[in-house]
């Protein structure tokens, strides 16, 4: 692991991904593939028990095998002549029945559907801890003021309330996705050299392994890549809904916005060079992760079309970018739980920043008032030449536009920010109490 | 359009993206929001009247839109304008009213959900046809012996059957996964200058606009493109999925292995040098797209975390990547329907190159057979004695093994072809079975 | 085209890469062809001349060659047919003369080093503009004080002058590296059907249609991509080398920083709901190009492994993706030459800014001051106490730091902007000298 | 590392990266800018001098460097903290001048440099090592004819050797341009807090430092990321053009086309399945390599528009990616090395493939032949009837030219393979020569 793998990734999900835990998923095939057999009478009982015995990680020389992938082009390979020369210092009759029927493609697969699969029960669970964040931080600033922004100019107000919870909806929707993943992509591979089956590899067999292992029955998927791309851009999307939150917390922590901020810990978010500085470290790894993610999506895609019944580099292109998205994608989602606990919200500085324009954020709801009495088009061009006025003259808009004498009948409501939410407040409600439903689920 | 617009692309669906077709539903957005403000007693129903009235595309300059497009940043702006001063022209009151509430990018972002509606009910349709043509073609070459290959050498027997039917299946989960968009992706964008809502965009404006338009309600998506990645990925996995079809016939086309042939036609397939030449054209054009598809999704991805309440650029940069990516796999899923429906299958030739290897692709045969007696390791390693040995004499691998005198009970059997297909005609015959239960649905 | 035609792109640019002047300089190589081997004596003189004379792109159908182009799966199969007949009408000896030897692939890839050579030049001038307008601006802000930002954090004073020189030292390297691609890639491509020449295609003959075309010789570069990808990196670093200046100024130009903004037009920036806003429009335009253009980089060198002495798809993959990517690149480049000649910068704000931390960005300043005394790592820990204390109590630095009682002789020096840009003014002046001898050369 | 560090990597390679060395490169940097301050009075000799002895990566605790990176967002300030107390135990005036005016980006992409150095030096010997292998091929193969092959259909013949020197003619063009990389773009960064240097800054401090280390001196380059992009490409490049060369050979290598091989080793291209199988095991390595490689280079690509002074998260996004690019690229140039060297050539079977098509590949002699007495279009239309009767009739295509009776000299002379290599024996002889004249520089 590089200098990084505590600052992009997650220390408790690499852990999902390691050698050791590698070989534990392709054992766990292994075992699971000879009870099954010994189940439906093609190998004897005793060889199936002694092989599941013997599949254990610890047991398995990993420098060795490292060294031997590059002879046979995987890792399953020498994983079942280790896992072979193991049980046949115990039992030569036994070693027989190792992987029988089964291809190297059968062990690889499985074992990341089985990684896929432990790492979405550990995902779903940090993402619901990242809904109840988000459902009380929005609780807490239902009706927060401040200003709402398109690109990168003040547009007209909105509550902090309203930018979390739909914060809160996007991780909800991606939450949902993810949630479909194991019934439609978490298949157990097991084809044989070419996926048509064999005597071994009989429907029992199949049914038998993938109920021992949790994941779905299919017919072989070798070239079918679909499911593995689906996971790819279901996490990818994660990914750049999350990078989404901490773009926003990026933007508003600048100097001179000052309405929220990482929360600060002993020795955080330093510079070597300048001791005033407060960064935002945190959102800094999850923006790097996600200047990165897109591209190992598109890999994946990229390797989609691969030849005839297993494909010649675009099928081993797939090991370590999926491994590295997910890893990365798991770091982005640790990220932004610890970003939204630890978040510090200046209210006093977002009210200041409402009056930063004099008034002009609220041109749209003078336009929009002036427009039953002379038209859309026609208010929206009085109004602008209010605009330029109040900045010509560094006036107040309110002010411009009392002197204009326009028919409006009460300037003050127009300039009012609590006023000038619109539906915030009820969009906020709505996306709550979908979210204290579905918990009470 | 590009001198290509034939080649990458369908003519058929080009049209759904065009220029006038695009502001076609952007004035069906403004109609129909007219209407319901009108509904719900916000405008006057004549205006809605006149307003709906002139929402129509041929009514528009878009030449001087586009030249204003550079003013505003978007199509909307531009739009309006024009709307408005057509509507002004025959009824200064009723245009007040136009795109009363909202915003730009509640015009654009709802346009697109249109275009991708239509889109994607005419892709379910094709995608059908495809289905339908591959069940055919599965049906037809159930029993066809062919060679397996695994990283593009020979392997061992399956039928013809086996691939097509592999690729009928991965056709069908692209068409399930599409088949959701509408409920999960296809929602109206209505929430006014920063998603906030305002007394104009009620509740129920919403939910008559998203019932008069067929989408679904959702609270404003603005910089929430979790949707839109969405419908870029389940596609791109589409375009990829049928880029292995046409990888697979691209292989099987070559001079040394003509298994099976893009459907001749007059002009078809030929090269301005070499006149013998029979060039697969139409998955040339599919190899083309899949090549550009991964990285349109990554573009999509990548403009994922979007500034606050509407993006400066990466909102912006959504546009034409969508619509080419769309573009691009409408031309790959006609280009391949045309090339299934043509497809020209030699068996002959295949019954050949399965005896190329003079029996070495019957090895896992007769390693399998010999497994039960010395186990599968030294199966493994004596069958591959006998093939190198088998090489080097250039003698057929069962003359070399009646040779080692093994115990191997019926050799001619462990050589047969047709006895060497595994499963294959168990798997066809359940994803036929399914298929057909569906189409009975 | 779409409707963003003239926003995301550039109308002149847009103009090299149409229909028509494609064909134009396909038929550029026709002629040149014809000529070399009349003056070799390979075919006669009057048939050159024939075929010369008809070599105009203003003769062909176009709608009736791209239907074609599906037939053949190139644009040079169907435009040699019809070029072949419109010289039969005329000469039925000259019109077997006509692309005798070469292959589809080297009119194509022959006609796209010509677009890429005009382009360049284009390229190149405006560059040029770029370079001089940024020189100009660098100039007048040589000493205009702002605050240098890192992780969008304030953190110590340079000038706007120092920002703006290294934006052009950027565009100048760019340059440097576009400067060189016609020596390295703009190659002709002339090899008959697999690259291998033959009598028609003599080395006199190469020499003389490259020379022809200002092209350089090469051997036939058919599946060796490097030349092209070469270009489609060059090129894309210079737009993302634009997108660096424009992502600096629109978040100079948010609400909350103010110190710089695009130049305003009447029309330019509106919004379609806010009359008050006046947004970056063209920075919105380069930053989406930014997004797209290194998933169309990435296209290209995908592209790459080409099989054989031809691709099946990965070719034919490059035509529309290099084509998208120039125009792109082009269009970022006529933006950002608008945004810099129209940039308008407040030194008020500027100053403002300066004073917005209460003397926090010089706590660097401090930090060095005190090292003398304490050492680096202690004057660090000091100084950051001292923000602390600062930001706590409300207080200006350096007044914290004057009740510290700490061993610095001048505070009033260490708080003094002009004192602490450090060497801007000598970087500034090096890269505008370094810039003056280049346009005298 | 994962288990796949042997195979898709440079175990040799992989060295210059690792988390050692990364802090040797640091330490190199913090030594050197130590050397030059105190040579320019700017600080003791002394304390250089111990700074110096102790800028070892042995000192440095890793484990606790990389929990702390999170605290401050980069690997340099743990890094200096930890140089820090080292120095303070045995001198506390000399820990005072450690990184004196530097910054952490300073440190971190001058170590970048400093890995992109050495790693250049190792790439140029191991492709002046893979030229020569190239070059002894070509020459050994210089009139081995094979067929050539247009979209993967056989077209006409050429030589072996022709294929190999258009393959040494790219990696040449690749050393070639990654042989300008240490002038163009292997720049020193020493540039303070937001670039502008400082007192501590010099033009002389600069000047030592880079010429020290053996960079080149530069004005910061903080956010003008041009220089890292350049380096990620032409690296890609090169990556890409490397697996050009193992795409043929995978397909050379097919049980259909049977022409070349990867060498064999005990235990090489096995399969746990199939014993007669022999993989190309290292091309699919190199393979999966460059459907990785694009979208690394576009990771770096689209990092580029950072922000200011220091981005939030593009720079960082940097880090990983780069070294992967790189590790991954200098796999398969080992990779490559070794697949060249190993490389079976069978001329027989390469002869028995040009009849394959029974004087097929020979139509556009014939057509060139024929043009001269009928016109281009019409003989190409004549030889184009006789090939579809050629195939229809099952005869040779020389015998059925033979019965249409055309006006064709010496049909002997046209079907001749070696008569039809066009001008393949100069082209080797002129990319060999090159090759040699540089050899002897």
């Amino acid at each position: 692991m590089s200098l990084y793998s505590e600052f992009f990734y997650s220390a408790s999900f690499n852990g999902l991904f390691s050698d050791s835990q590698t070989i534990e998923y392709m054992l766990r095939f292994e075992a699971a593939l000879a009870q099954a057999q010994a189940k439906e009478g093609l190998i004897p009982a005793d060889a199936s028990d002694i092989i599941k015995a013997n599949c254990k990680a610890e047991f398995i020389d990993i420098e060795k095998l490292k060294a031997e992938v590059k002879l046979g082009g995987n890792a399953a390979i020498p994983l079942v002549q280790q896992l072979s020369k193991i049980v046949e210092k115990q039992n030569i009759e036994a070693s027989k029945y190792i992987h029988l029927g089964a291809t190297s493609q059968d062990v690889i697969d499985t074992a990341t559907m089985l990684a896929v699969q432990a790492y979405t029960v550990k995902m779903m669970s940090k993402i619901n801890e990242l809904k109840d964040t988000l459902a009380q931080i929005t609780t807490s600033h239902r009706n927060t003021l401040m200003i709402g922004r398109t690109l990168l100019q003040q547009a007209r107000p909105i509550t902090f309330g309203l930018k979390t919870a739909t914060w809160l909806q996007s991780i909800e929707q991606c939450g949902d996705r993810i949630s479909e993943l194991p019934a439609t992509t978490l298949f157990l591979q097991l084809g044989g050299a070419v996926g048509s089956g064999n005597q071994y590899l009989t429907n029992q067999v199949q049914a038998e392994v993938a109920n021992h292992l949790g994941l779905k029955v299919s017919h072989s998927w070798n070239a079918n890549r679909g499911g593995i791309a689906t996971i790819a851009s279901v996490y990818g999307i994660l990914n750049q809904s999350l990078a989404k939150i901490a773009k926003d917390i990026t933007l508003l922590m600048q100097t001179e916005v000052g309405e929220v901020f990482e929360g600060s810990a002993e020795g955080k978010g330093g510079s070597s060079a300048m001791p005033n500085k407060r960064n935002p470290v945190t959102c800094t790894a999850i923006l790097a992760n996600s200047t990165r993610i897109p591209h190992l999506v598109a890999s994946i895609l990229a390797a989609m079309p691969q030849e005839h019944e297993r494909s010649a580099g675009m099928w081993q292109s797939e090991w370590e970018v999926l491994t590295e998205l997910l890893k990365l994608t798991a770091g982005s989602l640790e990220k932004t739980l610890e970003l939204i606990m630890g978040l510090e919200v200046d209210k006093d500085r977002m009210l200041q920043n409402l009056d930063l324009t004099h008034g002009l954020i609220f041109a749209e709801n003078v336009s929009i008032a002036l427009a039953d009495s002379v038209g859309k088009l026609n208010a929206h061009e009085l109004v602008k030449k209010a605009c330029k006025s109040a900045i010509a003259q560094k006036k107040h808009l309110k002010m411009v536009l009392y002197e204009m004498d326009l028919k409006l009948p009460n300037l003050d409501l127009l300039f009012d920010a609590e006023k000038s939410t619109g539906n915030s407040a009820a969009i906020i409600d709505d996306i709550l109490s979908k979210y204290q439903k579905l918990i009470q689920k």
